[in-house]
């Protein structure tokens, strides 16, 4: 493997792991950042239980598809089997991100989708933001609900019904950005709805809003 | 045009950035400054989306009130056109802000305007805060929607249906300052409700405050 | 007067401002701190719309009990004739604060008190806090519902209908307290409610509560 | 007493106390972090009514398990009693935590336990986390509350009826993770709550996660 590279990703996950802190999605150590290293059967992720400011870019591990541990002084996150499997899975993906946030997990504690009733969220997500299936810790369970939730639909997020929120990127920065929006307008909507009946929004025009976003915002 | 006008505005427009991040207005990149050249037609508004930290007065770009690119070496943010609409049909106007603050957003995302219950509600906005009507991005709706609202009410914020929110001010600190209140409001006036009936203000009243703080509010 | 003493009350007003921005209690420029100057009928409060980053001890500007500017450049906070008159009729208050903090306000927006469910409410406030009358800016009529709602209460601090809160202290470092721990249990107290029926705590107890904490907390 | 091991404990005890503000759970002094002094009958806590900011290595104060002081300048905190009680009773306690944090004490006020509809709430809690009794400060009744409450629990968190909870843990820096986790999931299970009905966890998988991550997470 590219030791370059990995080096790299190393200091970027744990750059990325204080976007998390910043933007209130993790209590204590409970949420974790990974990134595919490009043409290799590897990614980098979070070790466990370390706290968000004892995190280094030595300290984060190296792991391959299999989730075993592959460089590293400290034990991978105890999430890393469901971020395997997303990379095994999903080719395309380059980055995957856990967090517990409140507001999205809140939906997730209820077995209730997102409804897509804001333009940034048809922007980001392009419809609702779905459930995936309750699942256990300790084997592939967790990965497989949410490959299956997220290749069914076009969100980038996946609540994982009474757990918490997955999502994935081209790359790890993709992923933070969408695990910020996921909770920004869970929150939002939560809001909305606790006043009242919400306004929808017609499905051609958060299909336009979509494609629109995915092709024509930010720099080119 | 004037450079050196144009470069204190950059600046001041880049700064102004930073009270979007520090009053909680706006995730990730999803929120824009831009403010009007005196004397010019003319404006500096954000790049379309870059981090409010990366934000440097030299990112700031400057367009024509058609909304078309004149200087800068980044394309302008993706709601330039709804700013520039309001720049040609309200020449009062110095400065536009848009975010999509959550609880302002709550707000427009059930089509329901904000009810004047508070004091410095009536001080700022006048009255009830107006929802405006849903618009795609794309061409001049968005920014239709927002003169036509606003030219009806004498509150300086309007939700926009579904989106978020829009506000304007005789410069670019004038409307920061109103979407920190609209958002302040929208929040308070929620919680209050959610509690139970709301107790309203005199019409007459509204007035009062209004005209009274316009006028005597702050250092002459 | 003694301009050394003035000067330390300057000081410490400017510098407890900064608990209001970082307590939360306070949007823009909306929310003020007095404090008498001992033995003298004079008292220095925060000049009107400034902002709390500029805000420095020599800005902060002397009135006497009639809110009469007395000494500083600046022109005094809008309610000055509140603070003003609660200095006159309460000679035991050294300090008043105002804000419009969002929980709190969201009682007063309902004309509502609060209720005394919690035992560091009643600690603090001894019983409910007290909403009082809607009244306008520009005469007497703010600081007499203040003056008129407090002295039937053991609460310092009281929800002033449709407009926000006024804490009183023996010191203006109290009044502060106050508004901090009446936002405290203000979002408390509306949380609990939200998801059911409260618990009362007998009115012996709250008394019992309010004793012990009026003479054993805190050092000596 | 080993002075070496009793300053490191004030060291750690004053560094936690930062953890209670940044994880937002105390209002201006309402909280506070104790720690067994490993092999003596004795225990270090917060001195009374200091304001964090204030709070010193040195001001940490040391205390006999019948709560009273044995060295320091200031008197301990008004909670010590509840805390000593805590360590006579359950030996295994090498940490206290108490505070009023706003989620969890709502629930408290409505002497409602927080149901386990979360698997980071089975992972740190084993299931719901229990209400302990109505008592007044002052004698024995609140420790015998928390001890007789967390006996009967697997949970490390009470809630004290109207008032606030108490977190425990073999050392002060665990019972400070469970005061964090505590809100943390009193906030998400109450905003799930308000937004329709929640999602059960067959106790089974309460038993089988709860299980796991006493055992598998974090570092070995």
């Amino acid at each position: 493997m590219s030791d370059l590279n990995v080096d790299e990703l190393r200091r970027q996950v744990c750059t990325l792991h204080a976007e998390l802190v910043r933007n209130d999605l993790v209590a204590w150590t409970a949420g974790n950042v990974s990134a595919r290293v490009p043409g290799e059967d590897l990614f980098v992720i979070k070790p466990s239980g370390i706290s968000y400011d004892d995190l280094t870019p030595e300290s984060i591990v190296v792991c391959d598809l299999d989730g075993t541990l592959v460089e590293g002084d400290l034990m991978p996150s105890s999430d890393t089997a469901a971020h395997a499997y997303v990379y095994r899975a999903m080719p395309e993906v380059g980055g995957v991100v856990h967090t517990h946030s409140a507001y999205a997990t809140a939906w997730a504690a209820r077995n209730e989708p997102i409804p897509c009733v804001l333009t940034a969220m048809a922007d980001e997500f392009g419809g609702e933001i779905p459930v995936g299936p309750f699942a256990l810790i300790g084997d592939d369970s967790i990965g497989k609900g949410i490959v299956a939730t997220l290749t069914s639909h076009r969100s980038p997020a996946v609540l994982m019904r009474n757990h918490g929120v997955f999502t994935i990127g081209k790359d790890a920065r993709a992923a933070v950005k969408a695990a910020v929006m996921c909770e920004d307008v869970a929150r939002t909507v939560h809001i909305a709805r606790t006043g009242g009946p919400l306004q929808p929004i017609h499905p051609d025009d958060i299909d336009h809003l979509y494609r629109r976003y995915q092709t024509a915002y930010g720099q080119r």
